[in-house]
């Protein structure tokens, strides 16, 4: 509007052009300030919120320019949600399960134990009804909320000592987070959650005996196996998605074009997160293998999953008891892996199964 | 620079956002003409080049349009490659491996038989060497290629009748495209590719007596069930990758925020078909059960998996003996395999197991 309206001096060919292509350009520039939960420079994670800003960036020609607090600026890793409802910034990088405590239907939309694969979950956040439910759970806070990267299959932790019965993990003290830590907490566990920049220090002390964080992709660079050697494959975290948190005012407030590229580069650092997860776990488990013979790679014995299935199914149960939305999340969840788990094992487990075979 | 030496008649203040913001904006409408091999209003392929443009066109907020002709505009569904190389369309939306006859080494960046997985395969695309040899292919060409969809895992084809052994395969006509065809040539199979809209015909009349198309997601809608009830699983497309290809010529001419728009664009398309394939497949796996119960899912025996392996261990050997282009490709995709796929069996394979040992 206001390129039509001001641009009489122009030459009759611009004019021309630009009407005819009638863009609803928006010349101002917008500047978002977003925090972070993760500390500086901060593998994967933090590149994702990076590989976002800068895609904005350039796919607006420096229109949208988004600013990057870490932890060791804003100070308060867990509390983007709080900073972004209050307008203290713009927008957050984040994990929905670390709100569990002030809204606890937020939990689900990063991952469910003994739940959906990334494959599996992308579909019913962008197929299903994954967004319109998480939209739900954050509108009435003034919140937009997106997927902002996938870890893929989280591993079940370090510990110090080897888990043979449910026995064993009674009284250990471990950080696990979200809704695996209250299942963890059914079987006897002490369960904290720790920021991610305090971690090594609190298991090298003994402030905890245990704990989960990502996967080999994350965690060998934050040297757990030098302290811990049992590492157990997971049950947990089976695709755990990070989220972009957005002030509803601040999106409201940007023009169509700006929306939608923010929309967008939002959407392809997600995706590009779990390909890049999938990456370094590759590389990382093979460095892990060949350099750090000692550490043990240990599945948990059939009772233990057994106890952490019921679990889970006991304290999804008590959840949708509680509250009609928590209600519809599961049973939306529940149904689409249902379904869903059916041709993830007619495809890619049936394959993988074949060519298992063969190589063996 | 248009901007900053004619908007001498705007206000102080918007000037002053002007210059602040240095936006290097291109005023003009660039329309691209894009051919795609599939036939009109194609669900999940029609609709993932369809929904690239609408991106693309809203987040430049009009100054890129692309228009998409389907093959019943253009009649040459497997010419796209010719046609965007001369210029007659700006891109095109199609399937690399179409074109093994003209440059043999296009096919890898589809799939490979007995190769990566969907997750596996973007993580060699964009953080692995995959982007890189796939442009050494193209660039020859005066084209760029990028991820344009994968289906996930195919199966293995509709068959008028059992598979119980390696005889049975021999004799049989069957449309099989890019290098899994050749696999079955190997096997004594008669290989034809067609065009996807002559396929129920083809099968139907005889032409074929068995044909792989995609999978549940895209087989229900061609009725292929109506004719040849065994359906197997699969060995040969374990992540079918669609491809964009643009005249360079054309990606050169956008402004650099239009070519990142375009690029992003692009890969968020790629990566939701993806989603969206997963989604249709789980849908219509349970439909296709439910609705038509005499279809008949198998495996094929152990005789044929074996065969087929071999197979194509020699014909990659042979490809790659014959252009070291092909050996560099060859050689990075099986080595990436072998590294990423430990991951991938401590992850998502282990988890699968887990969880369906407790379902049973």
């Amino acid at each position: 509007m206001i390129l039509r309206s001001t641009f009489k001096t122009l030459g009759a060919l611009l004019v021309t052009s630009l009407i005819a292509s009638a863009p609803a350009l928006a010349e101002k520039t917008y500047t978002l300030k977003m925090a972070e939960t993760w500390g500086p420079n901060y593998p994967i994670l933090g590149e994702t919120s990076r590989s976002m800003a800068a895609m904005a960036e350039k796919m607006s020609a420096g229109r949208l320019k988004i600013t990057v607090d870490s932890s060791n600026k804003h100070k308060a890793p867990f509390g983007i949600f709080d900073m972004v409802k209050a307008g203290q910034y713009d927008m957050g990088h984040t994990a929905s399960y670390y709100y569990k405590g002030k809204i606890p239907n937020a939990m689900f939309f990063t991952t469910v134990p003994f739940g959906m694969i990334a494959s599996e979950q992308y579909a019913w956040f962008y197929y299903g009804d994954g967004m319109d439910l998480m939209q739900k759970v954050y509108q009435p806070h003034g919140l937009l909320s997106f997927p902002g990267g996938n870890t893929g299959n989280q591993m079940g932790g370090w510990f110090r000592k080897e888990i043979n019965s449910l026995e064993d993990l009674k009284g250990i003290k471990m950080r696990t987070p979200g809704f695996a830590g209250e299942v963890m907490s059914e079987l006897g566990v002490s369960v904290t959650n720790i920021p991610p920049g305090e971690l090594y220090t609190a298991l090298e002390r003994g402030t905890i005996d245990a704990l989960e964080w990502v996967g080999p992709a994350l965690d060998l660079a934050m040297g757990f196996h030098q302290i811990a050697k049992y590492y157990y494959s997971g049950w947990q975290e089976p695709a755990a998605e990070l989220q972009f948190l957005i002030n509803e005012k601040v999106w409201s407030d940007l023009p169509e074009d700006l929306q939608e590229i923010l929309r967008v580069a939002m959407r392809t650092a997600a995706y590009d997160m779990y390909a890049q997860s999938m990456h370094v776990s590759g590389q990382n488990w093979s460095k892990m293998k060949e350099d750090y013979p000692n550490v043990s790679a240990k599945t948990f014995p059939p009772e233990v999953i057994d106890a952490l299935r019921d679990a889970t199914d006991k304290l999804l149960a008590e959840a949708a008891a509680k509250d009609p939305l928590a209600k519809e999340i599961i049973t939306s969840q529940a149904e689409y892996l249902k379904s869903i788990r059916k041709w993830t094992n007619i495809s890619d487990k049936a394959y993988l199964d074949t060519v298992s075979v063969i190589e063996e």
